[in-house]
């Protein structure tokens, strides 16, 4: 058995797992991400610690913790160097724990972990190249390479959604212009719309929200392009547009067998995944489409929990 | 000992080459790629016997001849799908080649082999995950990932030049718009001054040339571009940009230890490679960039004949 942990922006996800996958219990609290390291940290031990003791186990039954967390991780020291949703910088989360629970911890970025649990688990590790696409807030990326996870030389390889999608276009937060994210992005293409609102635009999106901004996210910005809302038709052709050529231009580098497509503007839409495979099939080279499949994410909110639990370091 | 053979448009080389990664002896023929298959089949296994009886060898002596060309080369047949210079169509150059000469003989696409080359023999093997890039014509590229050629499910992997820079962008010769080569190509810049001075621009570039176009390469373009030529600036400019925005975009995705730049763009001219890196380094992540290596090719027009001759299957 081991046990996985999410640590997100707004929630921690704790479960144990045995070793074919399945998830037994879990347990989650509110990140409190406004608190210091060293609180969150106590709040990880004690869930962890509580986790262990209502699953009935000895604690020497579990092999291993494994952290899932956004954000870049040393490749030597293992420590989180930067968590752009938690603002910590150089800390040693992994040891921290691994020092409080005495059970060997590993530590990797969400979306790497991810990617891999949709990979061994969702996909029982059959296939041998799988770019896997998060697309929420953000755009995240995870690579399998021959079977193994692909981390790159300085342990921050698959950024995904910093591949320029044009040198001159949408700025990004990473500080360029023109990134895959900042076309395709929840957290962007809410910002465009909610903007143009602000601005006084009502259409079929007016409807929709019904005055609260609350109810405006991807979900409602496809249902309202769906219903023919000028602006948002104009929003939502772009962010079709720029997802097909922005997966294409991947497919034609990486010619992946498959495309694992998750995060939450894929599960908020309907037919978003159709109407980019019109572009793909359009911008792809022939060579790289053959035989390549698009899958949705299977495990959902599990998928970190599981790949960060059963990763190879 | 083993041969490697390079197969262009305009010339095919072959070379005897020792484990070591000395070439011994070269030969060289023109293509004639106008011709029949058969016909050049011919000249190529003539060209191979040639070289294995002037070097005074025992055929025994030689393991492997390795075969490098343009184009996608199908995973199980080893047969050539589609070469775009000599509009080959599903031949197997491979298995007609090892009939005649009777020794074991491999095939590999001519960017993957000149990447795979330069890492084993330009850079001793050393540097784990390299992305080799190639600015000719157009643009080709290859991946070594943990020490290995990249090929991707199908054997297409490592369409750099097919990376999209902008959904809406300069047309392509794939069909698609916006790609990488599409900007940064030779073919495709050299089209966009030569186009401009039919419609009678002189400028710096006219002295350069002379009124002769067989002058007019990248190499002049960068020259009128340092003279101030204004449309030769505009050109150039998006040419240092595009270039600097696109391998940001790879090296963001990939985290390569080395980006090795190959090809006649490269070698023709004398600042590019110093521009582009400050439009890198203005646009990639800074973890991404941390301890990057960007690297001349160092084995000329001999990296390919060494790389399709001492690949790994």
């Amino acid at each position: 058995m081991r046990i996985g942990i999410d640590i997100g922006g707004t929630k921690i996800i704790a479960g144990i797992i045995s070793d074919a996958g399945a998830v037994t219990s879990t347990k989650r609290i509110p990140t409190g991400a406004a608190r210091t390291y060293g609180a969150i940290l106590e709040d990880i031990i004690r869930l962890i610690q509580e986790l262990i003791n209502e699953s009935g186990l000895q604690k020497r039954a579990i092999d291993r913790i494994g952290i899932a967390t956004a954000g870049q991780i040393d490749k030597e020291s293992k420590k989180i160097l930067f968590s752009p949703n938690l603002r910590w910088h150089n800390v040693d989360l992994r040891g921290d724990i691994e020092k409080a629970i005495e059970i060997q911890t590993c530590i990797e970025n969400d979306v790497n972990a991810a990617t891999y649990g949709e990979w061994k688990f969702g996909f029982k590790g059959v296939p041998k190249d799988v770019l896997g696409i998060f697309v929420g807030t953000g755009i995240g990326g995870g690579l399998i390479v021959d079977g193994k996870l692909y981390r790159g030389f300085s342990n921050v390889g698959g950024e995904v959604g910093h591949t320029i999608l044009n040198p001159y276009g949408y700025r990004c937060n990473c500080g360029n212009k023109g990134c895959f994210e900042a076309y395709c992005g929840g957290w962007y293409i809410v910002k465009r719309v909610k903007k143009r609102i602000q601005e006084g635009y009502r259409g079929k999106i007016g409807d929709i929200i019904n005055g609260d901004m609350a109810n405006l996210h991807t979900g409602t910005i496809e249902e309202a392009y769906l219903l023919g809302d000028e602006f948002c038709g104009h929003v939502w052709q772009e962010v079709i547009e720029y997802l097909g050529a922005g997966i294409a231009s991947l497919v034609n580098l990486l010619n992946p067998e498959i495309v694992l497509l998750g995060g939450g503007v894929i599960y908020s839409t309907k037919h978003l995944i159709d109407e980019m495979k019109v572009v793909l099939n359009k911008r792809a080279m022939t060579a790289s489409l053959h035989g390549l499949q698009i899958e949705k994410a299977k495990l959902g909110e599990e998928a970190a929990l599981l790949g960060a639990a059963y990763i190879e370091e």
